[in-house]
């Protein structure tokens, strides 16, 4: 088969510790499924100001876009606190889902069974949780301008950003929203805040007009943001797609990982299609952060990395099966009691980063 | 003692149901306690807007500065959902919070131990949970100019929302933070996405720089909001007071006051000076909204309004023995093992609306 180009990105923090163990098994799956790949690595974060003084170079955008997928680890590092507001280390992951159009972030909360003790939840509020918030990325009050901080003439100041929504940026993560509700329940909850905010309100006219139009087979619902945050502890499991901006899928996606009790395993892919170019363009990390707490100590878990790949596989080199190996893999390593320090439970040993890895190896 | 003047204003939904009960106990004061109040009512949100056609009119605007508090139910009801974006029955409150320049919202978030079976968290992780916090309420996204639905010329929409904090409103609203934690356990924890928006850079700049001056007794922490929003699901105890804007304090106070378990119970006050003026305003309301899916069948509960009533007695009228009283009261029924339907556990026989304000009245 043609050769795949796949950038790995492992950043800042523990990114790289989890990126090796997922190298390891695209280096298996080369040898024993006939992967054909060929892998190229850079800097992005706080790694790429350290060499080169920015937070990602423009070089490493292009590769980006030449490949068929990125596989990112995570960025964000405190020692990078001080730099002026565009060089911090987050830039890299904002530049590379707005460079390449990468709108639609899908990030699953899933529990896995065998990590029910790990909720912070009642067993009975998670169990089976299995939901999927689809996030759009590349508009929203991350983006809008005017942005700034500007001085004040009595020497005070004042911070601005700006949300900004128009009817196709919103229609387009939609229509991923129901396409994906097609494949699952055949529900999707739109959320937003239009009580308030008038780019809630376009945000929920433009769901709904769509929904009219093309998917009146799928039950839409609509939810405020602050209800929604009530609800996904309330009562998660009456969700399963959900749509939903920038900010408020920032924040809504982290808490619905976090009932989860497994942050550390969800993985995440974000789909897009680069302007003026029709090659479908995705980019797939881990939904935790960089850890800078732990990161060095060999302790983290490679898993969210790994699944992370795992979707890579699926969604844009169309190796099911692989894919589902892998996830086989990872269960079976679950199952066999297997536990990384953050879905460890009162008198489990953990292990570290690197024999989860190679446990997971050895599983396949 | 010299009268006081509140206004009451009961709302939509069950707002007028629970806002009787309140009435009662105040009446109950006025008879028992020798408290002297000057007591009026008007209509806000749907109400107001069945009667006269806005959410809220000048003159109630106008009666709300001259009161010494008002005690507010709960605005928003979906007959109005489509009515022009200034008019919506949710204009009511904002224009309160706007026009009084009540700056800064107290949310407490509190678990009583009675109802601690009532949380979808795990006993372990809420047990004991007392944490407060205090959201900025004037500013933000919520009042942001520009914003609006704009057509644009091939006939789609771009919806427009303005963030915006200036160094003053920042300090104000962080200076009752710090305040608070002084009478509490001496921390607080500052939430912002200063990683992604200027504003929120500033916000973390701004209460720095106020720590730095005039607070460092009290121990300052910053969070990112994706990560509090996680955080609070993951350890809720790890936190005292909190502060942020108005935006982000939406959305985790309410996950924080689910924590809980006992929405129906928590009260708020929202305090500032409007401008002009150096008498103190307050705005007492609950946390919950007006559940129009309940409304009208008597089976709310009152125990938010009554303790709203509470910390107006408090804050307001500098009748603590009063509060502390009513806050007994309301512990006694608890403990008696009375519960609404919303804080019922299975095998429960849950009482309505009237019954639980008679024995709050009956333990006073
Ligand atoms: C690192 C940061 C810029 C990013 C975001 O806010 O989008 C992260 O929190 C995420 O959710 O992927
Ligand atoms: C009713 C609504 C405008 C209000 C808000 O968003 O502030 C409510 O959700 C609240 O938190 O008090």
């Amino acid at each position: 088969s043609a050769s795949h180009k796949i950038l790995l990105l492992p950043g800042d923090g523990i990114g790289p510790e989890i990126m090796a163990q997922a190298v390891k098994i695209i280096d298996w799956l080369k040898a024993e499924r006939g992967l054909n790949v060929d892998l190229s690595e850079d800097l992005v974060g706080g790694a790429s100001l350290a060499k080169y003084d920015v937070p990602i170079r423009d070089e490493v955008i292009a590769k980006a876009k030449a490949a068929d997928a990125v596989l990112f680890g995570s960025v964000g590092d405190p020692a990078w606190k001080d730099v002026p507001f565009d060089r911090r280390p987050e830039v890299a992951i904002l530049r590379l889902r707005k460079d390449l159009n990468l709108y639609a972030n899908l990030r699953p909360a899933k529990l896995f069974d065998p990590l029910l003790s790990a909720s912070a939840l009642k067993p009975d509020v998670v169990r089976g949780l299995d939901l999927m918030i689809v996030r759009e990325t590349v508009g929203g009050v991350y983006f809008g301008e005017p942005r700034g901080i500007e001085s004040l003439p009595d020497g005070t100041k004042r911070g601005i950003n700006t949300e900004v929504y128009t009817t196709a940026e919103i229609e387009r993560v939609a229509r991923v929203a129901f396409d994906l509700a097609r494949l699952r329940s055949g529900r999707v909850c739109s959320v937003e805040k239009g009580n308030v905010m008038e780019s809630g309100l376009l945000w929920r006219e433009v769901v709904t007009d769509l929904h009219k139009r093309e998917y009146s087979d799928v039950t839409l619902t609509h939810m405020l943001a602050d209800n929604c945050a009530m609800q996904l502890v309330r009562d998660p499991r009456q969700f399963d797609v959900m749509v939903t901006g920038n900010l408020f899928g920032d924040l809504l996606s982290d808490l619905a990982s976090m009932l989860t009790g497994s942050l550390g395993m969800l993985p995440s892919a974000t789909l897009g299609t680069p302007v003026g170019s029709d090659k479908r363009a995705a980019l797939y990390e881990p939904i935790h952060g960089s850890a800078p707490d732990i990161a060095g100590k060999g302790i983290a878990n490679p898993l969210a990395q790994i699944l992370s790949l795992a979707m890579l596989l699926r969604y844009s080199l169309e190796r099911g099966e692989d894919a589902a190996l892998i996830e086989q893999a990872v269960s079976d390593v679950l199952a066999s009691g297997l536990r990384t320090a953050d879905i460890a439970a009162a008198g489990d040993t953990p292990v570290g980063t690197e024999e989860m890895g190679a446990a997971v190896l050895k599983a396949l």
